[in-house]
C-alpha cells in the first residue's frame, strides 16, 4: 500500500494556489497528475473539484462529488466500480479520514479561482452512496468543510457549515495515525469480542482512548493507550460499562462479572497506567453504584 | 419522567440576562431555583455554574463541572451518587442531547456576568468520570460549546473551539426527541439483533436515519425513518454491509444471505420508500461489487 499522508502538508495552508496539475502534484498536495482522487482501498487523502463530472455540486463549505471512471465524454457509459479513488473515499468516510480539497478552474463559478488551482482546506466524507446515470451506477460522496477559518466559502445568509453539521451528521468517529496503526495490528478485530465489522469498504473497528484525550485526563495519542474495540464495546468501555482489571481480564460493570481475557497482541503493548486510571475514574461496579 | 426541553427556550438566545434564580426559572431556561442541574434519569437540559463548588474549571467554551451532592460548605463530606442531576448530565453525554448553560455572578470572574445571570448557549457533555475528593467520591462532566457564533467566549490567541474539539471528542452521535421516542418504543433494544447495551446511565441504543438526513438525500427527521439499532448495526447499516428487502428481511450484503427478519413495532410504523432508497443507494451485494 502507498504511503499516505493524511491532513495538511506543511507550507501548504488553505488558499495556496498553483499554477498547474504539475506544480500541484510536485508538492504532494495531490499527488497524481490527471485523476481526481488521490486514494486506494486505505483511503483517500485530497481530490481535485474542477467540473469535470457534469453532476459534481458545489456548496462551498459542502460538495457532492461524483466518483471517477465510466464516463466517456460527458456520458456514462461503464458502471463506476467501488476501487481505487471511490473505494478511497468510501474508506476515509467510514474512517473519519480528512481528505485535502482543492478547485481548479473550470468548477463551480461562486467557489473556484478562475485560473489555476487553489487548495481550500480539509474536508470530511460525510456520506457516500450510488446513483444511476444513463442506466450506469456512479458513486456519490458528500464532503464538508472541517474547519471555517480558512477561506471564506459561505454565501452571507447561509446558516454557517457548523449549525448545518450539527443537525446532518449523527456520528463522528475521528482516527489518528497511532489508532490506525493499532486497528491494523489487530486486523480490525474488536479485543473484548473478537468482532471484525466487515464492509463494502474493508473492516471496521474503532480505536478506544483509555485514558481519554483531551482536558482534564489528557491521555496521550499514543498506541500504548488505544484499544482496538467494535463500536458497541467501544461505547460499554467509554461508558464505565466494562472495564479491565489487573491481569487484563474484561469486567462487566453491572453484574461485577468477568468476561474474558483482553486479546492482546506482542506489536501492541498497552500501558497499565491507563487502564487504572480508566478502572479508576471510568468503571462503576454494582457495589458502587448509585 | 417529567417532561424536558432540550435546546434553546424560544426567546432566549445565547446572551439573555437575568436578575435572579427567581427570573430565571420563570422563563424555563434553568427551571429549579436552587439545584445547579436540571435533569433526572432521562438526561439534563441545563446547568447553572456560579462558582458554587470549589473544582468547577471554566474556560469559556469548555467547562469542567462537579456533579451535586455530599457538600457541607466548601467540604466534600459524602459520596455523590450516580443519581438526579448527576445521572442527568451522564445521560445526556451518551444520548448527546445538547444542555443549556447559564453562568451566574460568583463564578470565573474571566467569562461570569459580574451581577445576574446569564444564558451562553448549548454545550455537549462529552466526557463523565469520577474523582476522590477528601476521601469521597465527586462525579464529573466535561462540556464543549455546540458552536461558537453566541458570545465570543474564547481568549485571542487559543485554538478555536472547533480545531481543539476535533483532536478530543472521537465519537458525537446527536439525538433529536423523534429519534429518542423510537428508542424508547424499542427499549433501547436493537432492531436487528434485539441487544440494548447496559451501561451505569441506562440502556443505550441510536438511531439510524433509514433515508439519511442532510443533502442531497434529504430524508425526514421522522419516526417513519428512523430505526433503532446498536452501534455495531448502525455501522453496518450506514456502510450498506447490511440492508432490508421488501418483506423486512434483514441481509449481510457481502454474502447476499438473509440475517433475520427487522424487529418491529406496532407504535412504530416504517415507511417502505425510505427502506427502498437505502436499498438503492446504499446497499451493494456480492454481485454489483468491486
Amino acid at each position: 500500500m502507498p504511503e499516505r499522508t493524511y491532513g495538511e502538508i506543511d507550507g501548504f495552508p488553505p488558499g495556496s494556489t498553483f499554477t498547474s496539475r504539475e506544480d500541484l502534484a510536485a508538492t504532494g498536495v495531490h499527488r497524481p497528475l490527471q485523476a481526481g482522487i488521490c486514494g486506494g482501498r486505505d483511503g483517500a487523502e485530497s481530490i481535485v473539484v474542477s467540473g469535470g463530472y457534469p453532476d459534481d455540486e458545489d456548496f462551498g463549505d459542502e460538495l457532492i462529488y461524483t466518483g471517477q471512471g465510466g464516463l466517456k465524454g460527458r456520458k456514462q457509459v461503464k458502471d463506476q466500480e467501488l476501487k481505487s479513488g471511490n473505494i478511497g473515499l468510501a474508506r476515509s468516510a467510514i474512517e473519519g479520514y480528512p481528505v485535502r480539497v482543492i478547485r481548479g478552474e473550470g468548477g463551480d463559478t461562486s467557489y473556484s479561482p478562475a485560473k489555476g488551482l487553489r487548495y481550500d482546506g480539509l474536508y470530511r466524507v460525510v456520506d457516500f452512496w450510488h446513483e444511476t446515470r444513463n442506466r450506469r451506477r456512479i458513486w456519490r460522496f458528500r464532503l464538508v468543510a472541517e474547519d471555517e477559518q480558512g477561506l471564506d466559502r459561505t454565501e452571507p445568509g447561509r446558516p454557517t457549515p457548523t449549525a448545518r453539521r450539527a443537525t446532518t451528521i449523527q456520528r463522528i468517529v475521528r482516527s489518528t495515525a497511532k489508532a490506525q496503526r493499532v486497528k491494523l495490528i489487530h486486523r480490525h478485530q474488536c479485543q473484548v469480542c473478537d468482532l471484525a465489522i466487515s464492509t463494502p469498504t474493508g473492516d471496521y473497528a474503532e480505536a478506544a482512548h483509555i485514558k481519554a484525550l483531551g482536558k482534564p485526563h489528557n491521555g496521550p495519542d499514543e498506541e500504548s493507550n488505544i484499544l482496538c474495540l467494535c463500536p458497541n464495546h467501544h461505547v460499554m468501555f467509554d461508558a464505565g460499562a466494562i472495564y479491565i482489571d489487573e491481569v487484563w481480564m474484561v469486567w462487566d460493570s453491572a453484574n461485577d462479572q468477568p468476561i474474558r481475557e483482553l486479546r492482546r497482541h506482542g506489536r501492541h503493548k498497552i500501558n497499565r497506567t491507563y487502564v487504572e486510571y480508566h478502572r479508576k475514574h471510568h468503571a462503576l461496579s454494582r457495589a458502587q453504584g448509585a
